[in-house]
């Protein structure tokens, strides 16, 4: 096996459907991490959250990273990491056209991973279920993928 | 679909047997993901890397958050987040029965997600293979589990 790094265009080609990835957020140097269902486009990467922990750090600090990848068997896989700022789309006036791109990029992916807009029980108390869409500017991008050293011999011949 | 929360004995029971999760750690208020093939024991979880940007981060700042999941579908998944302290594992004596626990953890599930000992061909040379090992000390967990309403009914039940 040889892992190999992407370009920038593949990296970023790698993020062009919706996908499931993670997002890690830091607090005081503590980072946290959870899975997030986002859509990228013009740079940035659309998501939405519920309000909580998460929303709370990214208002403090904006510095975020988002990493996804794709698992084909231990010798074949890719593996995508953003640098990023957090940006809040609130519901206002001059963010309409904004969420509006939002919603519709996230909403081309069936109802997949979607906590945001389902019942929560948790602590024996339903959690309010109002969606905050947010994006992410993307800073760096880096991108890995692994492929079987007889393959990449013949990419390379 | 319901989402509830875990156990903390639920949350530890299923990092239990070795798997692939996520790594976050950071620097300067900025979060950094990686992918992390690690094993869980006596609240530490175990596990080794080569020497790069995430372990000079982790250095610095050991405050560090694991994530992992198991998605079967949209309305059945897990996800752990633990929140932990980094600690080494250096090649000394002292380490040296730490250093062998993270081996005989991590050898039980066969090649899987081992960049760390694979040849990597980076920006045209070769990265030194030489693995260091670590474990993260368990802080705080937490866990989600989804389920199809229907499910959840019949256990109340």
């Amino acid at each position: 096996m040889l892992i190999r790094e992407m370009t920038k265009k593949e990296s970023l080609d790698f993020l062009a459907h919706p996908r499931l990835g993670r997002l890690a957020c830091a607090s005081g140097g503590q980072p946290y991490i959870t899975p997030m269902f986002f859509a990228h486009a013009n740079n940035y990467l659309y998501s939405f959250s519920t309000v909580g922990q998460k929303l709370e750090w990214m208002r403090h600090n904006p510095l975020v990273c988002v990493e996804a990848d794709e698992i084909e068997s231990p010798q074949k896989w890719c593996c995508v990491i953003v640098s990023g700022r957090y940006e809040e789309l609130p519901e206002m006036p001059e963010f309409e056209h904004e969420r509006q791109l939002a919603w519709s990029l996230l909403q081309r992916r069936p109802m997949w991973w979607e906590p945001g807009f389902v019942a929560t029980n948790l602590h024996g108390k339903e959690r309010e279920l109002k969606p905050v869409y947010f994006r992410v500017h993307v800073g760096q991008v880096s991108g890995r993928c692994a492929t079987l050293e007889d393959q990449m011999k013949s990419i390379v011949k």
